[in-house]
């Protein structure tokens, strides 16, 4: 932290400010330069609060120097951390990146059976789908709840597919995470305080989506909550911010992508379908997001998207899919970062995520 | 809604809108121009996704006529909301317009009483305090929580005031509806519909902050979950949104308050404090709201701004805190609707809010 | 500007950001601190680019300490700055807030004559109307030209009004100045430089619209380029600016009012017609200007909104004008600042402007 | 466009809009709903301003259904415009992408000619460089004007290169039109309609980059006054758009470039070095850029760019700028459309772009 003195501030204010750091057991040192003087701490100063010292008399400016993300950072946390499932697939470092795939809510068992049959055909191990459906109308469909769960792992489960579902209240928080081997925390979410403290103490990652109008570094900050309640398994996800451009529904930041990598260890994944709101951007932002560097990409798909209960318009239809497929391979193979395929074999046994060394 | 079809659209792409249409029970008229067809439903529509239809062969684009906010319009509630507590002191409508003051979070029992005090004097009736406090960091203070409450009640109780705190979690409110005269959802938490459902059921006006990336008819939305739960005192609370400029913490979009009062009949309030972040802006930002037609605003105090454990740099100090008072009361009068001022007599009685008629 | 060297920063890298501080002439002083070290040059560092040296091996970030506004800024030039016109009339300091109003665009002699009729009649002494108009869409109503601007001279001569109209080319800036009282800079040219300086030369006030994504800091430069060309006579005015909220136009940032207060010394005015984009929020928007301080509101007034050829949705009708004319001054008396009202006599026979002297 | 009647509309108000319809020669239809009417204007309504009507007693709402985009949409003109320079090399459609490269500002003629010599030995045609440049501060270096496009066409002539620089006012581009290849609109100057009205007329290429605030629909419109002109050379270059996230300087749309695909028939190409403003992120967004589908990239490239007097913290060394190269190429790949790449033998003779025949 680097507190900068008003030009005519009084030896007295300059001392005060000291005296304050030096009360909480913190070093500063002086620079008096021509017109002004400038307090520095530099080193651990995450218990102070800029805006006490930006008040004091005498003080005309405070710049915070260490960011306060700490455990999500870069800095104090070099590697890359990489999620480990229990047949070994994995999120992060230099994993293959992921595609994962399935309808915005779990609509019926029809409905998810031929969605999990086509994305498995395709090589892909993680099915997305909401049993709880955050809406900004009361009016709107809000999803199977529970039922959506087991109907999630009844046909996860038939075809050896990784459940991703989201979690919308604390208190649901411990059952959903048996259903899930990803619980996922929406944009809206993302400063549910009570709830990423409730993530921080199950054995399950979770998927951070960044709320649509937070900063990086807010974002970070909510996955430090995460970590620093002992979950160590986040992977961050880009789905758009908000912005003055209406044409599509979110504005999708993939210089987040890079930015991330370098600010901190977390995989990064990205969300067209959210992001665009349009089934026709999908392909090409998936694309983009790969080339830029992204862990993998989470996708909508629909069997019938005309008749989706929500979202429809920004699901791929099965077709779509295969083609956008078939181009993100190839974007991996030009950045040296297959895409994860496998194919299908047999029902996976063990689902319980193995923890990451990291 | 209003359903423009391509100018190739086949006939039998348009009996399919129709017969979708006509499927769920609804009438469906067809307007044949010289290039397109237009098929418009005029009337009730709220059950309707709109992306089904967008999605549909030969649609060119949907339009929505009818705002999916229902109890929150004044379409359907001509006449304002008039919030009454159990004194008679109310807030919306033609009440004088009221001041809520106090500081960001409960920290001590004397900061409370010293600033109970204050307000109290100069004529407030309500006093404000967090005693769970959404905080972007998990390092910085996070509220004294229930103790924070007790607090509070012991010194509203002394000083005739009423309590406007927050809630941060569905399972907390019932007990902090014991607790508040009106219970807080911040800012972040106005997608949070868990919790806007179970304040639904509770017998305590809420206050809803709307979200800083929140359009208004999503901040209606939001109220709309309020109100169709069965809770019908719901007040906004404008508190700046986040923007491109970052000079101040937020941009307090004041011209929210004409809007919401031709599109809503809810009481709306604003809160400079958060909504600009500095405490030189929220007396002239105040004033403005008022001018502006806020039913009130919602101001942060702190008989030590420099001390504060949040937000300190936005809280008013006691003497810039009656300067504003008074600057209030002459705006009152230009604008024929005077802010409620009250001498402290006697503790009030009562507390429990009585529900308005409307 | 504070350059804040990595914690693993080598020696001879502190050294060379030393040295090429120096080379530049620039005296610099060094704060080591227990991890890091910090390079401080307080004091003129106009000069420097931040780019230069945050690229610097062993830079971590560079911070700017002194802003880059200069003439523009109240740090050197503590006094308000007034323009006075030839009558006496001066907007700025404590001068009376005044009202600009008129049409969006000057369309005939009759809809002009009758609108400055209006504005006179309640006291108002500048006019606003456009003669060169930007226009989104290349086939609207681009104005009338020279033509316009000969009908604007004919009409305020007549009625004793001072002209505000808009110059979109540096070529055009000489010709229009003779025409004008004040000379005004349209949102979208904000931050055309070439027009900036062209007008640095003109012996006129100029009316610096905010552009709609223009930072407070960008603004303040824009003016700079008008100041530093020897023109003194800048008037602010904010119109809104662009955000993710697009149930009206734009968001008419208020709290710039208080903020540019702050940090200059030139006068600000509000712009609520296009700053909302429609009519049944102006009246509220420049109550709420002139409480939270303005130097003044412009605003749009037409004796046939329906039938305006340009932004007709936002333009006042008369009665809607003279109502809101009361409203204003009962708003002046409140903060002790009147409303400029002054009764039409006889016509102004002077109307250069009077250089102010600060 | 659609005219939803208020619910209450009289029969005269309907009536009265449709006179003033037919009055302008325009056909509508009436569609009677259970609670509502709709006045419908199916076709040409090019001339019709929507607030006209918007403000029309008994009016609840219009709707425009076509947009006001002409010329550059694809609905009037299907097939991609190619543009395409005197020796054959093209942009757009289905040609290979281009990399369009060089430093922010012509500095010396040395610095530039070592560029040149760089981006030419990696196969890159065109050489971009700023003569002319708008700076946010009048103190910023501004260029060296008519200097430097001499030095641009003495190098680029060595090295058989397309000169790319931008012109700033009207007065300017017949002169910049001689020496650029293609002549550059900044991203602030997207608006400045005299400008682009002076480019419809000259017979150079054009490349528009987006305003920092401007819709998608805003710079279609831009363009349409270029093409209105009769110049229809225009390249639409996506550059970041201003938003509420500041870690880096703009928010690069990437979705951008498949939805312009999609409304318009113009090439577009990304910036991604003043779209993020910081090197390190320079390569990932080029390499999104291409796979999302643009069909070039521009970027910034300095010898040193520690000295580079703007922009340096965004200019990529040549090393990075090598490595980018060869990531590009291998995108191209897998897209299925090459980078253009082109050995450098001898000095190209003719520079004058052949107006391309779509």
């Amino acid at each position: 932290m680097i507190i900068i003195m008003q030009k005519n501030a009084k030896d007295a204010e300059i001392a005060h400010v000291e005296k304050i750091l030096s009360n909480q057991g913190i070093h500063s040192e002086r620079l008096i330069g021509e017109k002004q003087t400038v307090v520095g701490i530099i080193g651990a100063s995450h218990g102070l609060d800029i805006s006490t010292f930006s008040s004091m008399a005498g003080v005309q400016e405070v710049i915070r120097v260490t960011s306060p993300v700490r455990l999500a950072s870069r800095l104090t946390h070099p590697e890359d951390t990489v999620i480990t499932f229990s047949d070994g697939t994995s999120i992060g470092g230099s994993s293959p990146s992921v595609v994962i795939a399935g309808p915005c809510a779990v609509e019926s068992e029809d409905q998810l059976r031929r969605t999990a049959e086509l994305v498995r055909k395709n090589g892909v191990r993680f099915l997305r789908g909401g049993a709880f459906k955050p809406r900004t109308s009361p009016y709107s469909f809000q999803g199977l709840g529970f039922d959506g769960l087991e109907l999630l792992k009844k046909v996860s489960e038939e075809f050896g597919l990784f459940i991703v579902t989201e979690v919308m209240e604390p208190a649901h928080a411990p059952r959903i995470a048996e259903f899930a081997d990803i619980v996922q925390v929406g944009a809206r979410n993302m400063q549910n305080f009570p709830l990423l403290r409730q993530l921080g103490s199950i054995n399950k990652p979770v998927l951070l989506k960044r709320g649509p109008a937070s900063t990086i570094e807010e974002w970070l900050l909510a996955a430090e909550y995460i970590l620093s309640g002992g979950n160590d398994q986040v992977i961050l996800c880009e789905r758009g911010i908000r912005t003055y451009e209406t044409t599509l529904r979110y504005t999708l930041d993939l210089s987040a992508v890079p930015l991330i990598k370098e600010l901190s260890h977390l995989p990064i994944i990205v969300d067209p379908s959210h992001g665009t709101g349009r089934r026709e951007i999908v392909a090409p932002m998936s694309r983009a997001a790969l080339a830029a560097g992204a862990d993998g990409v989470i996708v909508e798909v629909h069997p019938d998207p005309l008749r989706a209960l929500s979202d429809g318009v920004q699901a791929l239809t099965f077709e779509m899919f295969e083609e956008m497929m078939s181009e993100l391979v190839r974007i991996g193979d030009a950045i040296n970062r297959p895409v994860l395929l496998e194919a299908f074999t047999k029902p996976k046994s063990v689902k319980a995520p193995i923890r990451t060394a990291s």
